[in-house]
């Protein structure tokens, strides 16, 4: 029977949890049940545990299965099963996991932690992970894998095969073979595929793709991952600043950056801080301390409201009615805020918009916001009429109009700023634009009162 | 130089925009200018064009590379594109495009086309499309490969490479080989790295993996995506409900499935309607009307704290400085319920959370908004002193306890209801909770102040 157990589905994963398994029919029973299921579905099962658990649970695992699990877990989990390893099983596990996912895990590690493994690593491993930890945060090379079979330009495809066999067993993928010259510069690349279904005199220089696409190890591994998504490779070269190949960035490590960004693009857009690990393994104070920060933010910049609702005070009294509606026309403003800004961030990220189209989208959803506007007040006149008065009426859906043209407008450029700034564009979240709507919404609502019910 | 064009940088593509390029230079400089561009780019640059632009531009391609780039164009580009085509072309692009691409394109081609394309193609490749618009839209037979190389249980390497040498030029992939039996039923996968690694008598039985991670053809494409994405592998098994293999889904197309899933969840949970096609090229009028229903929905539900607030009026005459405070109210109450429910759709999205997970979600948001409520009822305590006095002070504090700790409830039981009822849970979106909220946090309000102010 196949394994399409989808944890994404509801109802599915091991019916019982490890951990119930453990409390209720012991160590032999679970250890008996952890050997039915594929190494993902049992690393989500330990990323649920809380640390002591996972790791009774990880000590159960047969040890060639504790490393298929193991690569399968998120840093931070890796960490805490790291932790509560003795030194056997503990060099065992990091010396067979790939030297790219090694970094990963240590560049989150505490020092204790990063020394340990160090250490513990063969000269060979050691060299790479290091050489990898040496990569800026973020960038390509972080996540690269310099576990690859590399042709020199003039061979065949016989020759090329043979160099295959001899140094693929250690490389993290031989489907994508990067052609180099004497001074290991990336010429081209050859796919595996070519060499197997051509024959075996055949020039490899007849196969090879020149100028393939290609990152600096220092560029962003995210536009490396979206530049992969966009040619449909599956194995992208990492060259240094002399063109001197490097490494292989694997598609299996592009979409877990992909998935990152993406995550942390909706965390941010929501007035959250991103985090890594897993929603129910995260304690309920850290997960109030990943929403405290930008909710006080938000609080703090909210009272801009209360000054200018006082500022209106007058206007307030005259016209006790305008209050109903205080909450419904902010809401619009927001909303229509959000789903410009939304929209952009997204745009932004994959790469449909650019920083040089500001002005284009500061038209485009200046435009948008009035159209939305204009239906929305029509709505707001029958609210407004069944509510007060035709006359309050003609205020709520003046305003409308106004407050979703300026919303959408705004929404649809911080994002854009941000990114000129440098500022990752998903910060200039939803629910800053929202805020900064709801003040400004705020002034455009009373002042249209002033004129419209002449006071 | 090697390509490294990121659209997602800013600055990047071609300075000039091809329609740039046409107007002041001419067809010819543009075709020239086409040359020296990787074929994602050119795709990027037609995307941004109008129907019309974008089809002069595509014919200004050398035949070989029309194709390369028309694969690149999203489904609806694609369509623009053959519209304004002649039968030859037309049919030299249909006909080289992959039989899943193809499905996708027609997926949400108009009937004329549809028709067009199936007529004009060889019969073989016009079986394979039908047989793949025969499954339901969004599952993985839409997105798979059917043109792949499938080996019998008992052979040796020498034999199955002998195999894929015959079938492999045809297929999309030979990088995963399926093992089949005489049924045709799935029984396990070698991948082509054991076959190239290992000698050649070697029996394939040895080499192969069995119980692969596979999915049905009906399974949803998302959950297909994620599953190989937790796996690692580059293809995944695709069989039917007796088990008989259909296809290969590719992991380029299993990114595309993701990337287009996390786009979606993106616009639903900010109120708007998930479209196909590029920001850029999306008319003000369509933009606004994915926008517009949810934007329409969600004032009419805020007419509900008009009528709240109406309901309360009497308090608010007593106690006018009451309103200053009800943006910023429902504002923390919105972000707060907007934290929790992005956390968690995305929690479920990723399959860190499943459905059964309710209570335990409702006991953890409910937790962490009192934690993040009692913070910000500090700084409320504060501004309310400063703007108004200790005893209004004291309503906000209390009342921002209370609607954070509502709101994150909200927040995070939403998303898993929907799930529970087979909606989409990021339909349940950021600002449909907050609307939500808004509503019954003015009733937390004010009935907070009644009780506190006496009155």
């Amino acid at each position: 029977m196949p394994k399409t157990l989808l944890p994404a589905e509801p109802g599915t994963g091991p019916a019982e949890s490890l951990r119930e398994i453990i409390e209720n029919q012991g160590l032999e029973a679970a250890q008996e049940r952890l050997k039915s299921y594929p190494p993902h579905v049992i690393a989500d099962e330990l990323a649920r545990m809380d640390a002591v658990d996972a790791g009774v649970a990880f000590r159960l695992l047969p040890k060639d299965r504790a490393l298929a699990v193991f690569e399968e877990l998120e840093p931070v989990d890796q960490q805490q099963i790291l932790e509560g390893l003795r030194d056997r099983s503990f060099l065992d596990l990091v010396e067979g996991m790939d030297p790219d996912d090694r970094a990963r895990m240590l560049k989150e590690a505490p020092a204790t932690i990063v020394r340990r493994v160090l250490e513990g690593l063969s000269p060979n491993e050691r060299r790479m992970t290091s050489a990898l930890l040496g990569y800026p945060e973020g960038s390509v090379g972080r996540s690269m894998t310099p576990e690859l079979v590399a042709l020199p330009q003039d061979v065949t495809v016989r020759q090329a095969l043979r160099t295959v066999r001899a140094e693929g067993a250690d490389a993290e993928t031989v489907y994508t073979l990067p052609v180099v010259d004497s001074g290991r510069r990336l010429t081209g690349v050859v796919e595996l595929r070519e060499l197997v279904l051509n024959p075996l005199d055949t020039p490899v220089s007849e196969l090879v793709v020149t100028e393939p696409a290609s990152a600096y190890a220092t560029d962003s591994a995210e536009s490396a991952a979206r530049l992969m998504r966009e040619t449909n490779d599956i194995n992208l070269p990492v060259i240094d600043s002399e063109n001197r190949l490097v490494g292989l960035f694997t598609i299996d490590d592009a979409v877990e950056v992909i998935e990152a960004a993406d995550t942390e693009d909706v965390a941010r857009q929501s007035g959250s801080a991103p985090w890594a690990g897993h929603y129910m393994a995260t304690t309920v104070w850290q997960l109030a301390r990943y929403r405290a920060l930008w909710l006080s933010l938000l609080l703090v910049a909210a009272t801009l409201t209360v000054g200018v609702t006082q500022a209106f005070e007058a206007t307030l009294e005259q016209a006790a009615s305008l209050a109903l509606f205080i909450p419904m026309l902010i809401g619009a403003g927001g909303n229509a805020g959000a789903q410009a800004a939304t929209a952009c961030v997204r745009a932004l990220a994959v790469g449909e918009v650019r920083g040089s189209d500001l002005l284009k989208v500061i038209w485009r959803e200046f435009r948008v916001g009035l159209v939305l506007g204009s239906m929305l007040a029509v709505l707001g006149l029958v609210v407004g009429t069944v509510f007060v008065s035709a006359k309050v009426a003609l205020v709520v859906g003046i305003t409308l109009v106004l407050i979703c043209g300026w919303a959408a407008t705004i929404g649809g450029t911080m994002p854009l700023l941000a990114r000129r700034l440098r500022i990752d564009p998903a910060v200039v979240s939803a629910p800053m634009v929202t805020t900064l709507v709801d003040a400004t919404g705020l002034i455009l609502y009373f002042v249209t009162a002033k004129a419209v019910l002449g006071i």
